[in-house]
């Protein structure tokens, strides 16, 4: 099985922890590739940087999504999950979402630790998104500026332990939700650290990608997942350009 | 006063639609400019679609908006609106986001009239993203194939009656959303012909961001609509690496 | 344009406080007219003084409704609001309902500054009967008597100033409401101080009623805010009796 | 024990229908007496009309409560209900809380069955500000006038049992509400007509009320149920200042 | 009139609170019978001891459910009631549900203040599963070890007013509950010193039991109350057979 | 790896189809084996037949849990999951909660196929207790009886094909899931014969499962899915008396 991790972003640090999580937690006949955006930021915050990241990944997964079983957006917030996987044919997950699987068949509230404060906002609205803001019980933020982002987990890993705690502790949580790239194999070297159970984006990703690739549940044909339906198109990659003709040919 | 408007789609016939009822609704001081989209899709009904709207929206945007008061993005939908908001220094407005307001003010209990079946999981999902899911009586749209989008109002119009005199009947609607800007300008037409009241996304989007105008209730400089952090970007057209630049020099 | 404004309390410091942000924030050719209501308490905290405010609105809106091109029901909270927009054949908007619809187009969650700790309840009810609690990030509330109730601004300007800082850094708002029409014209003196927007009741309806005038999104013949339908009635004021037998003459 | 219902329309026919069924559900040592409004329409099937019948209801009540020990207002809605908690130092009860509290203790979901189409948003906006929206089922009403409302229930019985089993079988209703006061009595002649429990306003809220006089809860000092906080007022019965002014003297 | 009261746990002392409250809330002519669980822990604070109970309330009720007019299942978190409903032929009523119907006419949001800290998720899942978490203040629960289950009120007492207080003060609650059978007769002695009023489970559930027991609202043969379809069944005690078969010989 | 499924069910007809679906879906280094209840019933349709398969699971799980790595309770409705999920040391995983999980990885909305009718409200009330009913689209059932329950599969077949098509068409499903153990693998054969993914809950909860075990994301010792509290217990088998003692142990 093929899977491709789709950094939305410019850091290839942070790609690499990416990469390294994913192949710690794949089948052993699993092979992973990750590719880092070709523009956009050092790592998403907000929703306008998002909406950069969504673009980037969906020219990226335009480009190589044909040599792969199934697509992983490799940053917390899953920026342009729903469009892509109404255009994609394989599999497609994300992190947040592939974590919240996660969680919710470990308990019953859950807490997200993250990044910054600032990612807050954008972090709750994925959830929201989901549909899972009532076991949402908090997200809890680092407070200081991040310059070098490959090394958060090192420069900050106290710290990220210490308000998983209160998240147990003061917000009722029964998970804690790692989150954010960055954090990329945080909670492997956390384990047996925390309270209750700890999940990560990216190897929850690997895992469920894998799942739904075993799972074969078909692809939609119809319903608000199929693919958009075709019409004038004009200025896009070409890659884009025959993804959003495909059904011409089909 | 001087507002832009962006078609996030490539549609110059829908430009000329948004265009027109824009300049009839606005206040006798306010100028209009209406930009169609450089690339993307003749009109949006699916989140990939969206996400390609946004993003040429965006560019857009970062490369127009010093020039103007307020920026609308005119396709029901709103793609990027939140990412703009955080991004722009002026007040960012969206045609469904305007008109759900004029319809709080009108009624407690709303229904979408669509231009298509497709169109809809995205509607909702949006109505879902402005909290109001509780006021949403139902979304009907058309269920024919448009050829011809800078039509659709005269192809349809008839039709377009018949769904919203249902919404009213046996979805228990208080108030009538005409969605979408190829329906641009179509509320005034139909005026006195439904039992309830009928709201445009672009006339309410153009009263609106006026109205945002001249209440001047400031900027954010905290809070999640704060321009993003500065941070590396790379590869990106120069308007929007501009924008995201600023804080730095301000 | 003519607009009536009418102050659902007995309080006429507050209805000038009323009546100079109102004209702040009208449109050249707009003239405002301020009613203070006949009967009634000073101000309104609690359920029971809303149902008093409501029942004086009610009867000051029939009498006079008939010179004006839309009515604002002049305090926080909306006393009688939803009836209001039944019963009258114009537009219809009331402070807290405008502030939200200025709101929804600022941010995504907004905290509400109130003048005291009892008040905050009927606010919490105001804003679940307009569906958007869940963008509500918290109401706080001056906490010390208020006994010259048209000065609370300049004796308490300071500390509401506080509470709205703690609503952003201690809450997540995106957008402050400064409720209650004691506090009309306070956002705009405050303007600049508060580090994201703030909206104000009175403006807000004043604006947005000159919309809804403008757009004539036209009146509701069906629908729950159509006319209630004609039955007996007694014992009413001859203004209200004639509004509910309106129909008879249609 | 001594309950007093008032009845907050105009209708003595109606009051009769309440009084029989109160009489019928209440222990042999509960004395019940009803009021008929002064003043007001002959049923409620509106917002406007519940502002009014909430006022009427007020000073019925201010003037008469200290002779019982509990007060009803005997209207589906529950006009002023929020209110009069606050003001009065007895326990009060509404038609519609008070089936709701019989509901839900004999199933999970619950349909209204009422006597008009126009009636049904009143209700259902009644329903989401007790809370228990998501126990709704269905809100069904009759579609025919109404003329004589004091004998509803024998020209419109069938009909009313109608729609009761569609609730059951189109709608998932586990329990029946037959709603309004002109219904008072139904449920106990309907009893066995049905396949699933039926409630009715009339007889729950007498039995709650004396439930809640027999448990002795306490009264509210603080929170938002206790007595509006003393401040000046003008124009009222005398009845209703003496209700405001209390607080003075205690 | 005779209620059968089931204490799904072991502990003798519990029932006698139970069975002292029960005692002193109910009509003249109503017969108390409380019975204890054969097996299973001494107070339920889990999911786990839930079902346990759940399971161990079903025995006793099987067994002796034909010679009462209700049943009510006595521990708060109302293990087992949903499928007692199904089942039983008579009124079942939980201690918690009989409480929130209690505090849905006293107030609009209350807090729960419990035994332990454990036990908080599991009502917070009951009052979810009420369909009352909109009207939820607060849980607050003791934060000690409970070696004399039958002896908390006495031993904590004053910590759990100061509970109740802070859930008052600082959550906005209008109503506490005093929740769990081990606090049965509690809110009785409490009165007068909290500010609001104050709602014991077996108290209400007994009350509320008599109520419907005395509406006679009818039993459902449909819906998802109705008995559970005959199926085969196999291993059960011959009370739970015989109810799982009654349907055959009806 | 080793996963143990329990039937909490009597009927080896639908173990049998258990153990087929989880062998196909299995890793091939999993081993698999099903239990089937020693009491209950054919199958569950309601709550009080789920509350006595929740106590036949939890026997079993005790006594067997500790030879495997992961248990799978194989009921769509998960009785007993959340209590399980507290005691047992290893996953616990149910097959409403797996398909859930797979459902969102694949669309936004859902629908629900079921077996009976009957089954629909329990169905409605496992979503809820997900906290995924905003994303639930609708549950259809068949409507006749099942005198064979270990071959619905082969003698309804076309009919439930049926219902999963008007989900898609009528109830805007994104996704299917075929519920309830007595279909399990039927998504399997259905591949390709509907319009949109398809998802079963064996073969979700294997998987699953299995993605747990290898996340090994760390068990609870605090928050509310900690092992319960040891107090005091009796009457229990001896398998779930060890359970619950031993904290003491640890």
């Amino acid at each position: 099985m093929k899977l491709l991790l789709i950094n939305p972003n410019i850091s290839d640090s942070v790609s690499q922890l990416i990469r390294a999580e994913a192949e710690r937690s794949a089948a052993p006949d699993t092979t992973i590739e990750v590719l880092t955006a070709r523009f956009g930021v050092a790592y998403i915050e907000t929703r306008f940087e998002a909406l950069i990241g969504a673009y980037a990944a969906a020219e990226l997964a335009a480009e190589h999504h044909e040599r792969f079983d199934a697509v992983i957006v490799a940053a917390f917030g899953d920026p342009g999950i729903g469009g892509l996987r109404e255009a994609l044919p394989c599999p497609v997950v994300g992190l947040t979402e592939a974590a919240l699987a996660s969680v919710c068949l470990l308990g019953q509230r859950f807490s997200i630790v993250a990044i910054s404060q600032r990612i807050r906002a954008w972090y709750r609205e994925t959830v929201e998104h989901n549909g899972l803001s009532g076991r949402l019980a908090s997200i809890r933020g680092l407070d200081e500026a991040l310059p070098d982002i490959g090394n958060v987990q090192r420069n900050q890993g106290e710290r990220l332990v210490e308000l998983a705690e209160r998240c147990v502790a003061e917000d009722g949580a029964d998970v804690i939700v790692l989150a954010g790239a960055p954090l990329a194999g945080l909670a492997r070297s956390l384990r047996g650290r925390l309270p209750v159970p700890v999940v990560d984006g990216v190897s929850s990703a690997v895992r469920h990608a894998e799942s739904l690739v075993a799972l074969q549940p078909g692809a939609a044909s119809r319903g608000s997942f199929a693919p958009p339906p075709v019409k004038p198109n004009q200025g896009l990659s070409p890659a884009l350009a025959r993804l959003l003709d495909r059904s011409r040919d089909s």
